[in-house]
Protein backbone atom coordinates (compact mmCIF):
# COMPACT_ATOMS: atom_id res chain seq x y z
CA UNK A 1 0.00 0.00 0.00
CA UNK A 2 1.19 3.40 -0.74
CA UNK A 3 2.17 5.05 2.60
CA UNK A 4 2.11 8.61 1.07
CA UNK A 5 -1.80 8.44 -0.22
CA UNK A 6 -2.80 6.77 3.42
CA UNK A 7 -0.69 9.68 5.31
CA UNK A 8 -2.79 12.41 2.97
CA UNK A 9 -6.45 10.01 3.64
CA UNK A 10 -5.09 10.19 7.15
CA UNK A 11 -4.87 14.30 6.76
CA UNK A 12 -8.60 14.44 4.62
CA UNK A 13 -10.16 12.38 7.77
CA UNK A 14 -8.88 14.60 10.21
CA UNK A 15 -9.82 17.88 8.33
CA UNK A 16 -13.28 16.78 7.80
CA UNK A 17 -13.90 18.29 11.76
CA UNK A 18 -14.42 21.31 9.93
CA UNK A 19 -17.99 20.30 8.89
CA UNK A 20 -18.64 20.58 12.86
CA UNK A 21 -17.40 23.64 13.24
CA UNK A 22 -20.11 26.06 12.95
CA UNK A 23 -19.44 29.34 12.19
CA UNK A 24 -21.71 32.39 13.46
CA UNK A 25 -23.23 33.47 10.05
CA UNK A 26 -26.31 31.87 8.82
CA UNK A 27 -26.82 29.95 5.30
CA UNK A 28 -28.69 32.30 2.95
CA UNK A 29 -31.87 30.47 3.78
CA UNK A 30 -31.90 31.61 7.12
CA UNK A 31 -32.37 27.58 8.47
CA UNK A 32 -29.02 27.27 10.69
CA UNK A 33 -25.65 28.16 11.21
CA UNK A 34 -22.98 27.43 8.43
CA UNK A 35 -19.91 25.06 9.11
CA UNK A 36 -16.15 25.82 8.16
CA UNK A 37 -16.23 23.43 5.71
CA UNK A 38 -19.01 24.71 3.67
CA UNK A 39 -18.06 28.67 4.10
CA UNK A 40 -14.81 27.40 2.51
CA UNK A 41 -16.35 26.02 -0.24
CA UNK A 42 -18.71 28.88 -0.81
CA UNK A 43 -16.04 31.86 -1.18
CA UNK A 44 -13.99 29.42 -3.08
CA UNK A 45 -16.55 29.63 -5.91
CA UNK A 46 -17.04 33.46 -4.88
CA UNK A 47 -13.42 33.84 -5.85
CA UNK A 48 -13.50 32.26 -9.40
CA UNK A 49 -16.53 34.02 -10.18
CA UNK A 50 -15.44 37.52 -9.04
CA UNK A 51 -12.20 36.69 -10.62
CA UNK A 52 -11.78 39.80 -12.67
CA UNK A 53 -12.96 42.51 -9.52
CA UNK A 54 -9.29 42.67 -8.29
CA UNK A 55 -7.49 45.66 -8.33
CA UNK A 56 -4.64 44.13 -8.99
CA UNK A 57 -3.16 41.31 -11.44
CA UNK A 58 -3.59 37.69 -9.05
CA UNK A 59 -2.91 34.11 -9.66
CA UNK A 60 -6.27 33.37 -9.15
CA UNK A 61 -5.50 29.80 -8.49
CA UNK A 62 -3.37 30.54 -5.38
CA UNK A 63 -6.04 32.64 -4.14
CA UNK A 64 -8.43 30.05 -4.68
CA UNK A 65 -5.63 27.26 -2.73
CA UNK A 66 -5.79 30.27 0.55
CA UNK A 67 -9.44 29.62 0.93
CA UNK A 68 -9.44 26.27 0.44
CA UNK A 69 -7.48 25.86 3.43
CA UNK A 70 -7.37 28.88 5.15
CA UNK A 71 -9.92 27.25 7.84
CA UNK A 72 -8.10 24.21 8.58
CA UNK A 73 -6.27 25.86 12.19
CA UNK A 74 -10.09 25.77 13.51
CA UNK A 75 -9.99 21.97 13.30
CA UNK A 76 -8.05 23.13 16.69
CA UNK A 77 -8.36 26.72 17.43
CA UNK A 78 -12.58 26.79 16.91
CA UNK A 79 -14.12 29.69 15.30
CA UNK A 80 -13.96 33.26 16.67
CA UNK A 81 -16.51 35.10 16.17
CA UNK A 82 -15.30 38.34 14.05
CA UNK A 83 -15.64 41.00 16.61
CA UNK A 84 -14.82 39.07 19.28
CA UNK A 85 -12.48 40.90 21.90
CA UNK A 86 -10.01 37.62 22.26
CA UNK A 87 -8.52 37.52 18.63
CA UNK A 88 -5.18 37.99 19.96
CA UNK A 89 -5.59 34.36 21.37
CA UNK A 90 -7.13 33.04 18.86
CA UNK A 91 -3.79 33.88 16.74
CA UNK A 92 -1.17 31.97 18.80
CA UNK A 93 -3.54 28.95 18.95
CA UNK A 94 -4.26 28.58 15.65
CA UNK A 95 -0.32 29.13 14.78
CA UNK A 96 0.04 25.73 16.96
CA UNK A 97 -2.95 24.33 15.21
CA UNK A 98 -0.60 24.79 11.94
CA UNK A 99 2.10 23.32 13.18
CA UNK A 100 -0.12 20.42 14.05
CA UNK A 101 -2.60 19.64 11.09
CA UNK A 102 -0.31 20.49 8.69
CA UNK A 103 2.64 18.36 10.23
CA UNK A 104 0.48 15.42 9.44
CA UNK A 105 1.77 15.79 5.57
CA UNK A 106 5.44 15.25 3.97
CA UNK A 107 7.30 18.40 4.53
CA UNK A 108 6.90 19.43 0.62
CA UNK A 109 3.24 19.60 1.33
CA UNK A 110 3.31 20.90 5.01
CA UNK A 111 5.69 23.55 3.90
CA UNK A 112 3.51 24.62 1.29
CA UNK A 113 0.50 24.35 3.34
CA UNK A 114 1.67 26.89 6.18
CA UNK A 115 3.60 29.00 3.36
CA UNK A 116 0.00 29.29 1.88
CA UNK A 117 -1.69 29.82 5.23
CA UNK A 118 0.87 32.54 6.28
CA UNK A 119 0.42 34.39 3.23
CA UNK A 120 -3.35 34.62 3.30
CA UNK A 121 -2.89 35.74 7.27
CA UNK A 122 -0.47 38.47 6.36
CA UNK A 123 -2.82 39.84 4.11
CA UNK A 124 0.05 41.53 2.23
CA UNK A 125 0.25 39.76 -1.04
CA UNK A 126 -2.24 40.66 -3.61
CA UNK A 127 -3.83 37.39 -3.44
CA UNK A 128 -4.07 37.15 -0.13
CA UNK A 129 -5.76 40.41 0.09
CA UNK A 130 -8.08 39.75 -2.55
CA UNK A 131 -8.61 36.02 -0.90
CA UNK A 132 -9.56 38.26 2.61
CA UNK A 133 -12.31 39.84 0.42
CA UNK A 134 -14.42 37.09 -0.20
CA UNK A 135 -13.86 35.74 3.42
CA UNK A 136 -15.60 38.73 5.35
CA UNK A 137 -18.19 39.60 1.74
CA UNK A 138 -19.90 36.35 2.42
CA UNK A 139 -20.57 36.48 6.22
CA UNK A 140 -21.47 40.63 5.33
CA UNK A 141 -23.79 39.67 2.72
CA UNK A 142 -25.48 36.98 5.07
CA UNK A 143 -26.25 39.13 7.77
CA UNK A 144 -28.00 41.33 4.78
CA UNK A 145 -29.85 38.71 3.87
CA UNK A 146 -31.00 37.13 6.82
CA UNK A 147 -32.20 40.52 8.20
CA UNK A 148 -29.08 41.20 10.45
CA UNK A 149 -29.34 38.25 12.44
CA UNK A 150 -25.74 37.76 13.92
CA UNK A 151 -25.81 41.55 13.65
CA UNK A 152 -28.73 41.71 15.81
CA UNK A 153 -27.88 38.42 18.13
CA UNK A 154 -24.68 39.80 19.66
CA UNK A 155 -25.38 43.88 19.16
CA UNK A 156 -22.74 44.64 16.66
CA UNK A 157 -22.85 48.15 15.88
CA UNK A 158 -22.13 49.90 12.03
CA UNK A 159 -18.80 51.53 13.07
CA UNK A 160 -17.65 48.20 13.79
CA UNK A 161 -18.89 46.49 10.51
CA UNK A 162 -17.31 49.59 8.54
CA UNK A 163 -13.76 49.20 10.61
CA UNK A 164 -13.73 45.52 10.27
CA UNK A 165 -14.52 45.95 6.24
CA UNK A 166 -12.18 48.23 5.28
CA UNK A 167 -9.64 46.68 4.12
CA UNK A 168 -12.50 45.04 1.66
CA UNK A 169 -11.41 48.00 -0.96
CA UNK A 170 -8.06 46.84 -0.28
CA UNK A 171 -8.47 43.77 -2.87
CA UNK A 172 -11.37 45.18 -4.71
CA UNK A 173 -12.34 49.32 -4.84
CA UNK A 174 -15.54 48.35 -7.00
CA UNK A 175 -16.61 45.22 -3.80
CA UNK A 176 -15.36 47.84 -1.54
CA UNK A 177 -18.23 50.27 -3.00
CA UNK A 178 -20.70 47.80 -3.09
CA UNK A 179 -19.96 46.72 0.62
CA UNK A 180 -20.45 50.58 1.61
CA UNK A 181 -24.31 50.28 0.25
CA UNK A 182 -24.45 47.27 1.59
CA UNK A 183 -23.75 48.40 5.36
CA UNK A 184 -25.71 52.14 4.41
CA UNK A 185 -28.75 49.86 3.30
CA UNK A 186 -28.69 47.31 6.34
CA UNK A 187 -28.95 50.60 8.63
CA UNK A 188 -31.61 51.98 7.37
CA UNK A 189 -33.89 48.87 6.83
CA UNK A 190 -32.95 48.27 10.72
CA UNK A 191 -30.85 45.17 10.15
CA UNK A 192 -27.96 47.25 12.04
CA UNK A 193 -27.35 49.23 14.46
CA UNK A 194 -26.26 53.08 13.87
CA UNK B 1 -25.33 49.78 -7.36
CA UNK B 2 -22.69 47.47 -9.40
CA UNK B 3 -25.07 45.04 -11.39
CA UNK B 4 -22.73 42.05 -12.05
CA UNK B 5 -21.74 41.96 -8.49
CA UNK B 6 -25.32 41.60 -7.68
CA UNK B 7 -26.56 39.26 -10.06
CA UNK B 8 -22.85 36.99 -8.90
CA UNK B 9 -24.48 37.33 -5.33
CA UNK B 10 -27.85 35.81 -6.18
CA UNK B 11 -25.76 33.10 -8.04
CA UNK B 12 -24.30 32.22 -4.84
CA UNK B 13 -27.45 32.56 -2.69
CA UNK B 14 -28.93 30.07 -5.34
CA UNK B 15 -26.03 27.60 -5.05
CA UNK B 16 -25.80 28.07 -1.11
CA UNK B 17 -28.91 25.36 -1.96
CA UNK B 18 -26.09 22.68 -2.36
CA UNK B 19 -26.01 22.53 1.23
CA UNK B 20 -29.18 20.82 1.86
CA UNK B 21 -28.79 18.41 -0.48
CA UNK B 22 -27.65 15.00 1.20
CA UNK B 23 -25.56 12.50 -0.59
CA UNK B 24 -25.97 8.68 0.32
CA UNK B 25 -22.28 8.69 2.47
CA UNK B 26 -21.40 9.60 5.60
CA UNK B 27 -19.07 12.05 7.31
CA UNK B 28 -15.75 10.08 8.53
CA UNK B 29 -16.69 10.28 11.95
CA UNK B 30 -20.47 8.58 10.69
CA UNK B 31 -21.92 11.15 12.30
CA UNK B 32 -24.80 12.12 9.90
CA UNK B 33 -24.99 12.23 5.77
CA UNK B 34 -22.39 14.79 3.97
CA UNK B 35 -23.85 17.68 1.76
CA UNK B 36 -22.69 18.68 -1.60
CA UNK B 37 -21.05 21.88 -0.18
CA UNK B 38 -19.04 19.95 2.33
CA UNK B 39 -17.62 17.35 -0.56
CA UNK B 40 -17.23 19.60 -3.07
CA UNK B 41 -15.19 21.01 -0.80
CA UNK B 42 -13.60 18.38 0.42
CA UNK B 43 -12.71 16.72 -2.83
CA UNK B 44 -11.08 20.35 -4.13
CA UNK B 45 -8.64 20.12 -0.87
CA UNK B 46 -8.06 16.23 -2.04
CA UNK B 47 -6.90 17.28 -5.86
CA UNK B 48 -4.76 19.99 -4.09
CA UNK B 49 -3.32 17.40 -2.11
CA UNK B 50 -2.66 14.65 -4.22
CA UNK B 51 -2.02 17.06 -7.39
CA UNK B 52 1.33 15.14 -8.23
CA UNK B 53 -0.38 11.94 -8.22
CA UNK B 54 -1.70 12.51 -11.82
CA UNK B 55 -0.67 10.19 -14.75
CA UNK B 56 -1.13 12.93 -17.41
CA UNK B 57 -0.06 16.41 -16.74
CA UNK B 58 -2.44 17.97 -15.74
CA UNK B 59 -3.43 21.98 -15.15
CA UNK B 60 -4.61 21.51 -11.22
CA UNK B 61 -6.06 24.73 -10.83
CA UNK B 62 -8.71 23.66 -13.76
CA UNK B 63 -9.37 19.99 -11.82
CA UNK B 64 -10.40 22.08 -8.99
CA UNK B 65 -12.43 24.86 -10.69
CA UNK B 66 -14.11 21.53 -12.24
CA UNK B 67 -14.92 19.90 -8.53
CA UNK B 68 -16.07 23.25 -7.12
CA UNK B 69 -18.65 23.33 -9.47
CA UNK B 70 -19.36 20.37 -10.81
CA UNK B 71 -22.48 19.33 -8.50
CA UNK B 72 -24.06 22.81 -8.91
CA UNK B 73 -26.74 20.87 -11.38
CA UNK B 74 -27.77 19.17 -7.93
CA UNK B 75 -29.51 22.34 -6.88
CA UNK B 76 -32.38 21.61 -9.07
CA UNK B 77 -31.47 17.81 -10.10
CA UNK B 78 -30.70 16.60 -6.37
CA UNK B 79 -28.09 13.80 -5.91
CA UNK B 80 -28.57 10.61 -7.69
CA UNK B 81 -26.56 7.60 -6.03
CA UNK B 82 -23.75 5.99 -7.57
CA UNK B 83 -25.68 2.59 -7.57
CA UNK B 84 -29.47 3.91 -8.58
CA UNK B 85 -31.03 2.76 -11.93
CA UNK B 86 -32.38 6.07 -12.83
CA UNK B 87 -29.28 7.72 -13.54
CA UNK B 88 -30.10 8.18 -17.36
CA UNK B 89 -33.06 10.40 -16.18
CA UNK B 90 -30.70 11.73 -14.21
CA UNK B 91 -28.76 13.07 -16.56
CA UNK B 92 -31.03 14.96 -18.75
CA UNK B 93 -32.15 16.62 -15.63
CA UNK B 94 -28.90 18.00 -14.85
CA UNK B 95 -28.54 19.24 -18.27
CA UNK B 96 -31.67 21.63 -17.35
CA UNK B 97 -30.19 22.32 -14.23
CA UNK B 98 -27.10 23.64 -15.74
CA UNK B 99 -28.90 25.84 -18.63
CA UNK B 100 -31.03 27.64 -15.92
CA UNK B 101 -28.50 27.37 -13.03
CA UNK B 102 -25.54 28.98 -14.71
CA UNK B 103 -28.19 30.86 -17.15
CA UNK B 104 -28.23 33.25 -14.41
CA UNK B 105 -24.79 34.59 -15.08
CA UNK B 106 -23.48 37.03 -17.77
CA UNK B 107 -22.68 35.01 -21.26
CA UNK B 108 -19.24 34.97 -20.71
CA UNK B 109 -19.15 33.23 -17.14
CA UNK B 110 -22.42 31.23 -17.92
CA UNK B 111 -20.49 29.49 -20.78
CA UNK B 112 -17.38 28.82 -19.09
CA UNK B 113 -18.76 27.33 -16.34
CA UNK B 114 -20.84 25.12 -18.66
CA UNK B 115 -17.88 23.92 -20.60
CA UNK B 116 -16.22 23.16 -17.23
CA UNK B 117 -19.18 21.26 -16.30
CA UNK B 118 -19.71 19.72 -19.33
CA UNK B 119 -15.41 18.42 -19.73
CA UNK B 120 -15.95 17.21 -16.06
CA UNK B 121 -18.91 14.95 -17.44
CA UNK B 122 -17.59 13.91 -20.62
CA UNK B 123 -14.66 12.76 -19.06
CA UNK B 124 -12.31 12.92 -21.90
CA UNK B 125 -9.55 15.45 -20.88
CA UNK B 126 -6.90 14.59 -18.41
CA UNK B 127 -7.99 16.86 -15.88
CA UNK B 128 -11.47 15.96 -16.46
CA UNK B 129 -10.04 12.07 -15.46
CA UNK B 130 -8.06 13.19 -12.35
CA UNK B 131 -10.92 15.27 -11.12
CA UNK B 132 -13.65 12.19 -11.38
CA UNK B 133 -10.69 9.78 -9.44
CA UNK B 134 -11.37 12.67 -5.82
CA UNK B 135 -15.26 12.45 -6.89
CA UNK B 136 -15.40 8.58 -6.31
CA UNK B 137 -12.07 8.29 -3.97
CA UNK B 138 -13.96 10.13 -1.35
CA UNK B 139 -17.12 8.13 -1.15
CA UNK B 140 -15.13 4.84 -1.47
CA UNK B 141 -12.80 5.79 1.53
CA UNK B 142 -16.15 7.37 3.35
CA UNK B 143 -17.71 3.75 3.35
CA UNK B 144 -14.29 2.25 4.46
CA UNK B 145 -13.64 4.40 7.04
CA UNK B 146 -17.68 4.07 8.63
CA UNK B 147 -16.89 -0.12 8.16
CA UNK B 148 -19.48 -0.05 5.13
CA UNK B 149 -22.38 1.76 6.33
CA UNK B 150 -23.73 2.99 2.90
CA UNK B 151 -22.94 -0.32 1.14
CA UNK B 152 -24.40 -2.20 3.43
CA UNK B 153 -27.76 0.00 3.57
CA UNK B 154 -27.81 -0.55 0.45
CA UNK B 155 -27.23 -3.86 -0.35
CA UNK B 156 -23.92 -3.34 -2.79
CA UNK B 157 -21.79 -5.56 -3.75
CA UNK B 158 -17.85 -5.90 -4.66
CA UNK B 159 -18.57 -6.43 -8.49
CA UNK B 160 -20.97 -3.12 -8.46
CA UNK B 161 -18.20 -1.12 -6.70
CA UNK B 162 -15.35 -2.57 -8.77
CA UNK B 163 -17.46 -1.48 -11.94
CA UNK B 164 -17.78 1.88 -10.90
CA UNK B 165 -14.31 2.82 -9.91
CA UNK B 166 -12.49 0.64 -12.64
CA UNK B 167 -11.69 4.27 -13.91
CA UNK B 168 -9.90 5.70 -11.11
CA UNK B 169 -7.36 3.74 -12.66
CA UNK B 170 -7.41 5.75 -15.69
CA UNK B 171 -6.65 9.22 -14.13
CA UNK B 172 -3.95 7.92 -11.26
CA UNK B 173 -2.67 3.86 -11.70
CA UNK B 174 -0.94 4.23 -8.14
CA UNK B 175 -4.78 5.66 -6.45
CA UNK B 176 -6.47 2.92 -8.72
CA UNK B 177 -4.13 0.05 -6.88
CA UNK B 178 -4.84 1.96 -3.36
CA UNK B 179 -8.77 1.47 -4.25
CA UNK B 180 -8.16 -2.12 -5.29
CA UNK B 181 -6.64 -2.87 -2.11
CA UNK B 182 -9.52 -0.64 -0.05
CA UNK B 183 -11.97 -2.81 -1.77
CA UNK B 184 -10.13 -6.19 -1.21
CA UNK B 185 -9.80 -5.01 2.55
CA UNK B 186 -13.43 -3.78 2.89
CA UNK B 187 -14.46 -7.84 1.90
CA UNK B 188 -12.09 -8.98 4.27
CA UNK B 189 -13.79 -7.34 6.57
CA UNK B 190 -17.11 -7.49 6.25
CA UNK B 191 -17.68 -3.91 5.26
CA UNK B 192 -18.60 -4.97 1.50
CA UNK B 193 -20.63 -8.34 0.40
CA UNK B 194 -18.49 -10.40 -1.96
Amino acid sequence: MNERIGQYLDFIVEIDRLKAILRQSRLFDGSRYENDAEHSWTISVMALLFRDFSDRPVDISRVIYMLLIHDIVEVDAGDTFLYAENRGEAEEKERLAAQRIFGMLDAGMRDWFIALWEEFEARETAEARFAAVFDRLEPLYQNFVTQGYTWKKHGVKKAQVVAMNSHLADGSREIGEFVNYIIEESVRRGYLAE
